[in-house]
């Protein structure tokens, strides 16, 4: 590989003569070769686009940087959001806590950008923009990178976690409807119970995502507060009058989403707390889903040895080994996704606990985990909703035995003979393996007649009706 | 020990002679000998007092139930709530999921304890109450144990956990306060850094706080949901129409907080999203929480070979070995506390999403973790508050050395002659074991007066004077 | 309540006049509102007893302590250790992170039941054992704390956990061979596959067992290393030459068990490590024990609507509202204590990764979670054991229509006639709802002697007849 | 792009013209778009390369395929081995829970590069190697995956992990007897305490290490039980007798390790304990190593402003804002890949424990999470010993005045004059801020030689010296 030579303050280094990143990021190549390269989010590489170029056009404003450097730097932030340049941004999570390196691998890459843009060669000549000085002038990696986390992870949310959680409510809701009028047996403990509808129990799931939803949403006004202005420890120090809020207002408008100042800036970079919340209704979301996708796995199960209630779209050959076998693969995805969830909520709680006086040191492996968990998400839920619940058919016939040798259809019984005259009948009809009726009969408790009118699984699953 | 002869469904069963339980109290005793006794939470037992008074008092209105069952009922939970029967409440925690157990403790202690309240003897002929079919009556495990989950959280939360941090929050604020004008060094990464005032800092706790507040009281309302009404498996089979609403209304009054039926009653009993959520809040309070205490604990180490910055209360000896020790006692204290919370949290998330079909069977290890929870950090907030940051006092003297031997100060200079230069001086001072002054002189980068006109902490802090 | 004085270098503390605390104690009790009273686990006292006793000896034996001082100290620890005393332990766990108060409320009381054993009144006169100088003596929290924490941990585990879990394995092994002809389907991803005997199923989980053994196993020789002889931070200050390794020996005579000196007690005091390790193994045992759970479940579900291969001994009724319920209520139970590990160990992790220079001050947590963990584990392997597995009986009828029904018999074709043939036929079965013979059949590509030879579940389950 | 069609029992797929895989893994790559491309570890792709190898030889060696099948499965599985056909395993890790798309994603290519390497052109005419019958002959999805599981992580393990664990552990030795002289204040509660050596305290990190190590070698047998010869479910059908055992040696052959066949093939493949054992040993070690990672952060904290013991070699200028400032970067990356750990010991744990009949789907998620693991934290040892700790040096001058400053010399005072009147100097020390010595003097409880004597840090950090 050929190289130019670049430098910091701590001397001169060797670089890949076509990168446009500089020392500082070649020093963190070379002093952190842990796990895979540029394992940093290319989210938060993005995001970190609109950090520079708002602070750009806020120091401009506020008098402290030319149009033209303003102009030069947001030209190479459009090209970092568009996607142009990611190849120039190598680096690791695993690397100095406050993400200070990539904040300086994106300085650099924006000064030297704007270089060859000039129409100057790279490595020859001082930039025009010095990393420091001009494109970090007013900030922090202390207060940029955190900005950037909160940037990453809101986009990513509002733009793909939550509309495909809706998504896949929304799928779910249009087969509680179309299931609406399936009766079956209902199970608690995994053992039998009294009945309720295919179009009931999925109504719980809708209304699982529903709360869901509300949690998330409930977090993002904390994510929506930005650290931009704090600077080195959250005074400030460095930054002009009235930086804080100018600059949220550029953030915001570039996004296009609503960002504002944080209120406490000491909060804003000594804690992640808006990323424990946020995180925190991301892992309820995957509660929820584990339990409806263990429920479809259980109603799937079979086809003839299992509860086979539910009919799964054959998306592939579900065995290497199985001719003809069927399987939940993709409940098994979202499955894994959601207990992926689980753990990575435990790395954010931990590293979320870490902070020490005015910094928290654990911030790229916390958007790390949080864009992998928002991210996976999202993609799982429309895959499971397409790929799954979408074509999920009852198998009625199936369903209609179950119901019909129900022994808990006793319950109704109850409020007629009591408790423990009904607990009599359920027994017999199990231990002498016959219908309900059959033993009912057989103890004399009911008359033929009561019984067809007290044990109609469709009064029993209606509230308006299921009591006399 | 004395017994007299209980009977169930399944047989009879010998109990000791002087409590209220009956023989499926007896049978769980017997069958689940799973750690110590009585491990079941009291909170749970108590809510359980307004579950069953409030069925009552609803079936009564309905015209299902007596007026004279209605007061017997009504006159025993009474004695529950106010703690009078505690010691017939001997189940644990490690019994059948569900906490059908339990439910049948409460039938049956109300059943025997009315029969005795009208003046019969434990034992001797038939109680006027039964235990289902009157007790019980409208209701199932199914949904009156999770309703006596939610009033237990919701009371602790509101009566103990919330005002405790907001005490907490509140010494913290009036510390912030009171040290608003000690100018300390700040410190990222561990590593001096440029100065802030310790108020500043304490702010920081204070905004954690009023975050946490805000994330706690986001999850109160999914906890108001009660699934009373929903029975067996939600249908609400055998409760009378209309039953759900009214029960909400008479649990409101008798507690005095505002409950609702919920929404989707399927989803209230199969799932426990309402205590993930509420629990994901407190553990981000002791996310936050930890970060104060071990920032408390890092500024008073010492009391010589540390930092010093802190001077804590002395409470007690601190050692059995080393006399005339101090220690933070109550910083560890309270971290043991926020720590046992994370681990809480993977044990209610892992059971949150364990629900199948129309039941949850983990409800009584997440009423039991999450009542713990909410109590320690309760105790633990207002133990912190009263024996450690109400009585903490800054070391001026040594915070004053610390800031002023401080090369970060440094900083200061990089608006007016460059990070680089300002670099040089702080490395050669550092090198050189010179003040920052001397450095900045000798290498003639700033005039005496340029140097002590910029480098001022005092403008250091304050955004409005920091930048010129 | 009536209170005598006490005192300690802090001044003077008042105590309730009849127990034999001291002023530290109190102060503790004072200061840490934490939660129910008395949460320090009270087989961490006792084992304190045999720390203390064997100090005692050790001292005497080295010439610091004369007999007289020893065979007192001795005789109080005796009643520490049988139990007699517990009422003057009344201290959380929520207080100093190294134990300190606990570790002088052992001393105090040593101190002040001594003072009463020699005749005198609680409260006058100077104890002839100073708290420190002699019952302290070559001690410190720092090593006295953690050295309880070993003994307490491994006693639990030798005398409960491990007997407790072996108890279970021996159980599931008979059943595994009892059940060993039973010929079942298979299932992998909850669908039908090829078969098994439900005793290969249950010989799964007896070497599921063996291996979580030798993990428990694995982790005991950690723990027999005591931190003792260490004193205040690992070098041993105060105490004599050979201490630590007398001081082993006798806390191994006195507990019957093999306890060593820590090689270096600089980890053994700053580190817990050893209980990170052997917590690993229980929660490997409980990952386990909850897969089993499941099976279980599942094997039992219905009797009607569910898999229903398996029938659970009826040990209580199952519901309140549901008459003749039988539920898998051990199975809850186990899955709840396995679940509660699972979070014990996220606590633990954090905890044990805690520590700071010489000491990590999270050991009444550690211990706490430890304990609570093994002895759930243990009692619920007992409890699993007896209440539910050893009363298994399989449904042999339903057990062969599944396997008679099952499509996945057609997998033995494939070394005949290739899988893509195979699965041809597994497809018509299924569409046509028909049995695999016919589909073959009428397919043509086997004839029915074939079918009938190749196609034998007898084989399929025999590694030595199953190829052909 | 262009297309060629491929097929399977499903009927006809359109596959990328230069890709070597078939329909079925075109099938995943269509169905489960979740989170980035080929996220399924490269290290897994090629374990199966020793897993089709080695069952093509025994399937040869026990007459059930030719040589020359053999000899092209083999030829494949060689480059496979070499990551010469990378670009040709585009599959996530979020697809069926079996891996059953990536062990027919291997199938595929070796059937179709096989096609080629015998001088045929991809998609036209249909392969000499089945993909089933031939390639995945007497195995399944469900024994090889776990197979392939068990060899990456044991590869990984043996080859990097340990050796890197170990290489960190001998520089701490190494710093450990160069500093074994430096005598400093200990710390305990973060408090001064009683002197000790910086040899001694590294020391401890070396018995961490070597217990970690101990604890991960503990897991390896466990790890190199393999499960092929089990099939579909573990009853070995469609393998020859004798399979299993040939297969393990041929895989110890090949990869130059020692592998041998599970004795329970029903274990080895519907749990992966092995993984839920060797990750918490892992996760112990990243315990370990987070407390380390804290002592030399704090002990290096400063340089003026903290307590400075330690002087970090300056890899890179450690602030954006902060001119000269050096921070302790190795120490964050390793505890951010510390915290990861512990986070994915949660979802391993999970994933452990779901594993339901015949099979556990969650083993994507499984040696996805712990190759993960198991690559970070041997990295990162890696770069913490070679960027951090080999580079650190004692500031000697500093670790004097702590040491000469602390109060707690006092403690050699007890065993003379008693633990009381010792806290009466130290006491009097404190609040007069004088020396020890002074203040002891003042008192009169020892004499100017009795203290120079006595209070002698030399003497205390030696156990034999430091009892008189």
């Amino acid at each position: 590989m050929k190289y130019r030579l670049e430098y910091d303050t701590l001397g001169e280094v060797k670089v890949p003569v076509d990168k446009y990143w500089g020392a500082q990021t070649q020093r963190s190549l070379d002093n952190f070769r842990i796990g895979p390269e540029a394992s940093m989010p290319i989210d938060l590489i993005r995001a970190y686009g609109y950090v520079k170029k708002a602070a750009a056009y806020t120091n401009h404003q506020l008098g402290v940087l030319s149009s033209e450097k303003r102009d030069l730097i947001a030209a190479v932030c459009d090209e970092i959001i568009r996607g142009e340049l990611d190849e120039h941004f190598p680096l690791v999570v695993w690397q100095t806590g406050s993400g200070t390196q990539t904040n300086m691998n994106v300085n650099e890459v924006i000064s030297n950008r704007a270089h060859v843009l000039k129409g100057n060669v790279l490595g020859k000549r001082i930039p025009f923009l010095h990393p420091n000085d001009d494109v970090n002038k007013s900030q922090s990696s202390n207060d940029t990178f955190p900005t950037a986390m909160h940037i990453a992870a809101y986009i990513k949310l509002v733009n793909l976690t939550i509309p495909s959680i809706e998504f896949l409510r929304n799928i779910f809701d249009d087969q509680a409807k179309a299931m609406n009028d399936v009766i079956k047996i209902g199970r608690t403990h995994l053992m039998d119970a009294t009945p309720l509808s295919l179009g009931q129990e999925f109504s719980g799931y809708v209304s699982q995502l529903d709360h869901a939803l509300k949690a998330i949403q409930n977090s993002l006004p904390h994510l929506s507060e930005i650290a931009m202005g704090g600077t080195a420890v959250g005074t400030g120090l460095n930054a002009p009058a009235n930086y804080a809020e100018i600059v949220a207002d550029y953030v915001s408008k570039f996004t296009g989403l609503s960002f504002r100042s944080a209120g406490n800036k000491f909060e804003a970079m000594a804690s992640h707390d808006a990323f424990v919340e946020a995180h925190g209704a991301l892992k309820q979301t995957a509660v929820s889903l584990l339990k409806m996708a263990n429920d479809i796995r259980l109603m799937a199960s079979g086809p003839r040895g299992g509860i086979g209630e539910l009919i799964l779209p054959a998306n592939e050959p579900g065995s290497s080994i199985m001719p003809g076998k069927v399987n939940p693969t993709q409940v098994e995805a979202l499955s894994m996704v959601c207990v992926q969830l689980m753990g990575n909520d435990t790395t954010i709680t931990i590293a979320g606990s870490s902070g020490q006086f005015e910094l928290n040191v654990f911030k790229p492996l916390i958007i790390y985990n949080f864009l992998e968990s928002a991210q996976l998400l999202g993609d799982a839920c429309v895959s499971f909703a397409k790929n799954c619940i979408e074509g999920l058919r009852p198998d009625k016939a199936r369903i209609k035995v179950h119901l019909d040798n129900s022994l808990m259809l006793i319950t109704a019984l109850n409020t007629h003979i009591g408790y423990e005259k009904s607990a009599e009948i359920a027994r017999k009809a199990y231990v002498e393996n016959k219908s309900l009726r059959e033993s009912a009969l057989e103890l004399g408790y009911v008359s033929q007649e009561e019984f067809d009118e007290w044990v109609d699984p469709k009064k029993m699953i209606d509230p308006e009706k299921n009591h006399n």
